[in-house]
């Protein structure tokens, strides 16, 4: 039988995700050098301390460790949390937090609570397609708005803003990733977010701001100062706050936070509900303890140089290997470069062409919800060791050269 | 600021979970006795050997262990739930299986997939509320069917799917908890399961079949042959069948499962990819070495052994305080036993005066699509101990017979 009858429109008109596709092209393919999905490299994992830590918690047999628990997060999980807003500049009441399963979910949660069909959420060009995926999902409209080197073009945000409200259309929010952006690792200058709070409040709009990168910068190019989250600078209660554990602990534990005023809170909490009950009991514990002893705080300064260094080896890689036929803005954290290259190059199509190769690459089309960046590229830095990166580089850029050799050939003729 | 204009109307008109919120209530006031949310006993969790299979899987450091996974599951455990599916006469293909986290997501995810704003699915009455809330929550309508000793009342079934239609409406489907029902417990006859089949074809309508409980019968009064899941006979893939390990292994895995015709597994798949990417690998990981070192095989005949006996303590403690002032249908397997008091009590005003009395049950009505229901309550006899329970039973009579007395004393005056 056939099913198109019973599926909503929502879940007829789904795409899958072009990162979450090529996860499992790598997965299924371990020869492939993967610059594909933006996973943490393993070899950074605090594996004997979080074993430790498994260990003790399920010794000590605490009846709440493997059962269901608040939707709100366990309270110590959200005291830890509150402790390291406030080290980003963030002082969060516990009314103001709650525990999500990945910041995925934190990014459901904004699309549900916030966006009615036709409902209008700006967002960066490019973004990350998981917000994008989750606005789409609740037939949202997405306008995108340019950026510049220093992060969102505020000129273009007000063009953008006045033509849909010309238009009659309702805008809710903007969602953006300041600190060392998904997926263009670009980083928001501290101008720019002050004057984006003035944006807000001015037109009476809300911030969606996604910050699972902020503690990963890059010490030869960027420090604490320059990645203070806007919420740190909030007075009013427009910015709704989104952060992980995934890149600096392990992505497997599911548990990240989000911070909005206690009213949306709230909101976010029944919404949560209905999804998934509530996080990983046990693994928020995980959490709880690696935090308290202070396996994050020793991670992070490690995680911080590794990046670093991958990094210069892919920048190192791509210079050699294409010259001026790639181009980028240095990525001063996180665990992205993204790449131009020549308009002739559709970076869509030459997927497969990199796959035979042994090489992937997320194709930039899928970041952009205007239809272009049709010749760029995110390749994560992060999983590849430097031996992988630079070999990664070398079958991508031989790909890269045939496809010019091939359009040259197509234009000459 | 207020936020009133920033809201979706599903996130304007989210309703707070009855069952979440008793769950708040237990866990902040250790004196109450809470027969209210299904919690497992956490005594009966294999806390030693769950201790074991985290201590070797973290120190086997397999490089996927902590990172992000398939958003369908880890292909080990889609093997070990091929096992268990089997072991319940339901034949799968890995392309019908996905690892969902909790089975409130795969509710969340049959929402989405399914039901468009107006759309009906049809419900027991009573019916589970995080099935309910999940189906409003994109603004589908639902329709009560009511139901019998032995489950669902067909010939109510066939009345109630006939005016919908003479509306013009459509049902997508019939969404059913057939093995000791959430929230009364009932056992569906087989005779039914056959009927709801040739139902379902016979009108085009699918059905979701949800099975959290269906190892957990009792044996005093039930067997393997009674649970045998709709799905195992579902020639025509009009049945999606949902699983878990949260009641068998534990609720903080948040690790369980759904089966569907492969067409309807892959618009899952994509869906889930925006809920939450994927459920922790860590956990799926440690719900593989459970099942294959045998830990739960050896749980289920003792969950059943100990929820048979809480049930019995339940059942007595209830007759020997209240006598003909409460009725119920004998609890065959699971977690709750469903009591009706005499009309005059509403039991949801009845239960601030509980919760005064130290005891909390989860208040009918909120079970109820159609608003009736409020001289029922939902009392899980899962968490507690024997002593416990027959204390709170105890004090819950004490507050029924006061609420008596008090309306006998209003209606003679």
């Amino acid at each position: 039988m056939t099913y198109d009858a019973f599926l909503s429109r929502v879940g007829a008109g789904m795409q899958q995700s072009a990162i979450r596709q090529m996860g499992t092209v790598a997965a299924q393919n371990p020869d492939i050098i993967s610059f594909a999905p933006g996973y943490p490299a393993p070899v950074n994992f605090a594996w004997e301390p979080l074993r430790a830590i498994a260990d003790d918690i399920l010794r000590a047999r605490d009846r709440v460790t493997l059962q269901y628990g608040p939707t709100r997060g366990l309270p110590d999980l959200i005291e830890v949390v509150q402790d390291l807003m406030r080290a980003r500049g963030i002082e969060t009441a516990t009314d103001e937090l709650m525990v999500t399963t990945g910041s995925q979910q934190g990014l459901d949660l904004v699309a549900r609570v916030f966006l009615d069909p036709g409902d209008v959420a700006l967002v960066e060009l490019p973004s990350y397609t998981g917000a994008i995926t989750a606005f789409r999902n609740v037939q949202a409209s997405l306008v995108g708005v340019r950026q510049e080197a220093d992060g969102i073009d505020l000129g273009d945000l007000d063009r953008k803003l006045a033509a849909v409200r010309a238009e009659g259309r309702r805008v809710k929010f903007l969602y953006v990733v300041p600190n060392f952006q998904n997926p263009t690792g670009l980083l928001l200058s501290l101008e720019k977010r002050r004057a984006l709070l003035a944006w807000a409040s001015r037109h009476d709009v809300l911030i969606v701001e996604d910050d699972p990168y902020g503690d990963l910068y890059f010490e030869d190019a960027a420090g604490p100062a320059d990645t203070r989250p806007i919420k740190a600078d909030d007075e009013q209660g427009r910015v709704v706050y989104l952060s992980s554990f995934s890149k600096t602990l392990a992505p497997a534990f599911r548990v990240a936070w989000m911070a909005a005023p206690p009213a949306l809170a709230a909101r976010f909490e029944t919404a949560k509900q209905c999804l998934d009950l509530c996080t990983s009991d046990f693994t928020q514990h995980v959490v709880i303890e690696a935090v308290r002893r202070g396996v994050l705080a020793s991670q992070t300064p490690k995680l911080r140089a590794y990046y670093q260094q991958s990094r210069t080896t892919m920048e190192d890689a791509l210079g050699a290997a294409l010259g001026s036929r790639v181009s980028w803005v240095r990525p001063r954290g996180g665990f992205f470069l993204w790449a131009t290259l020549p308009e002739a190059v559709h970076t869509g199509t030459l997927l497969s062409k990199a796959m035979a190769r042994g090489v992937i690459y997320v194709a930039g089309g899928a970041f952009f919800v205007d239809g272009t960046g049709t010749n760029t590229l995110r390749l994560a830095f992060s999983l590849a060791s430097a031996e992988r990166i630079r070999e990664g580089v070398a079958r991508l850029a031989s790909v890269v050269a045939e496809e010019l050799e091939g359009t040259t050939a197509a234009v000459s003729r």
